[in-house]
Formats: C-alpha cells, structure tokens, sequence
C-alpha cells in the first residue's frame, strides 16, 4: 500500500504548543489588522470554510473570528514563510473592524517618545457588537 | 524616593520566555516582509540604534537583523497591539531583501489546490551575500 500523501498540513512547522502565530493583513488597504494563533485544525477549517478560524489560548478552543462580533475575516489568499512556522493571510475584514476594542486594527499603538499613544479611533463601541458581554 | 516611572518596556506583555512576536512591515509597499522574534533587550535596542534587532531563538543570540547580509531593517514605526504582545515595525528593508533565500519577502510561499507553491523570485543568490556560509 502506498503511504497517504504528505498533507500541506503536515510542512507547517508547529511549535511545541502545536501552534503558529498566523498575520491577517487587510487586502486593499495593506493594513496588518491582527496576530493571532492557529493549531492544525484551525488553519484546516480556515482554508475549509475561507474564513479565518484560530485557536484561542486564552479560552483553548477553536475560535471563528466574528463568531460573536460579525467581523469575520474573510480569507483571500494563505501565505507561509520560509521558516514554514508563521501564516500570513490576505483577508477583507467585516465591518471594517478587527480589534475588540472596536478599532480598524489591533496595532493602535505607538511608540512616540518612549510613551505608547492611542493612534486610531475607535470606529464602534464593542458593547455594541458582543451584546452577550 | 520616588519609585521608578514605568517604562513603555514593562508595558510589553512577554511570553513566559520572555519573548514577543515582531512584525516587519515594509514602508510604501506594505508588503509584509519578516516574523520574527524579540525580547525585552533586542525590542530596547532596536529603538536605541533604530533598526530591526530580533532574539535568535535558535541561536539564542541578539541577532543584528542584517548584521551578516547587510540586509538591515530600518525602523520608521513601532506599534504594539491592543493585548500587548505583539509588535508591528514600519520598516525601509536596505537591498529589498528581507529573507534568507534571497527574496523580497519571507511570505513567498501560497496555497493553491492543497499544496504551498513558491510563487516569489530569488532575487540574489544567498551565497553572495552570506560570505561566511
């Protein structure tokens, strides 16, 4: 019998936690919206489902972005680097928001004179869009 | 005495290695161009000497981002996510190569059908530019 194919899955250089950090950056705009986790499963959904799906490590569990928020990310193109241990996704973002404090990206800070300043508004208040919180 | 002022470094939240993960984002293109690693000296460095200073995880070493290829990052932002624990550089990429591989970006790899294609050039043959190899 012949052996199973190696899976695109199988290259990914998962770290001793299974994961990788996977970068959604903004088609159109070029904007780097987030960082976040993904395990095999969750880059085998996102790829599945054209959404991104990662993994929560805070909550341990599979983790649809939007899933409470509606912002989805919806995925256009999956990258992997030379090192085969970081993702890079081009994404449109839902509702123009990625970050959960109701910003377009989650990198609203800078470093201006050794002080991290708030650079971005807030476009809409979370509480509006996690109505179970 | 006063206690001393918080610094923007113990704003950072570092992993339980001491690490946090440092975007390369490349001014005017926007291409995205590196993942990789830093700790609370190489992150003080790179604002200090204003290029790209990462934490070789592998060598377990400040890495000089460029130090041996000349492919220095010089750094026009530095921006840090709403959790803290991820940073984003604005950077100039000096020679447009980023990667070890001799290519613009890290990210030349895409998935198409099930399987990650190279879909970037080398743009000058690693052997050129890594004399000591």
């Amino acid at each position: 019998m012949d052996s199973a194919p190696l899976s695109w899955l199988d290259e990914v250089s998962w770290n001793n936690e299974g994961l990788v950090p996977a970068v959604a950056q903004e088609q159109g705009s070029g904007r780097v919206l987030t960082l976040a986790w993904m395990n095999r499963e969750s880059l085998s959904l996102s790829v599945q489902e054209g959404r991104a799906v990662y993994w929560s490590r805070s909550r341990r569990k599979i983790w649809r972005k939007g899933e409470e928020s509606g912002h989805v990310q919806i995925i256009k193109e999956v990258r992997l680097d030379c090192d085969k241990d970081t993702i890079l996704l081009t994404v449109t973002q839902q509702g123009g928001i990625a970050c959960h404090t109701g910003r377009h990206s989650c990198f609203y800070q800078t470093l201006e004179g050794g002080v991290w300043r708030v650079a971005e508004p807030v476009i809409q208040d979370p509480g509006e869009f996690y109505k179970q919180k």
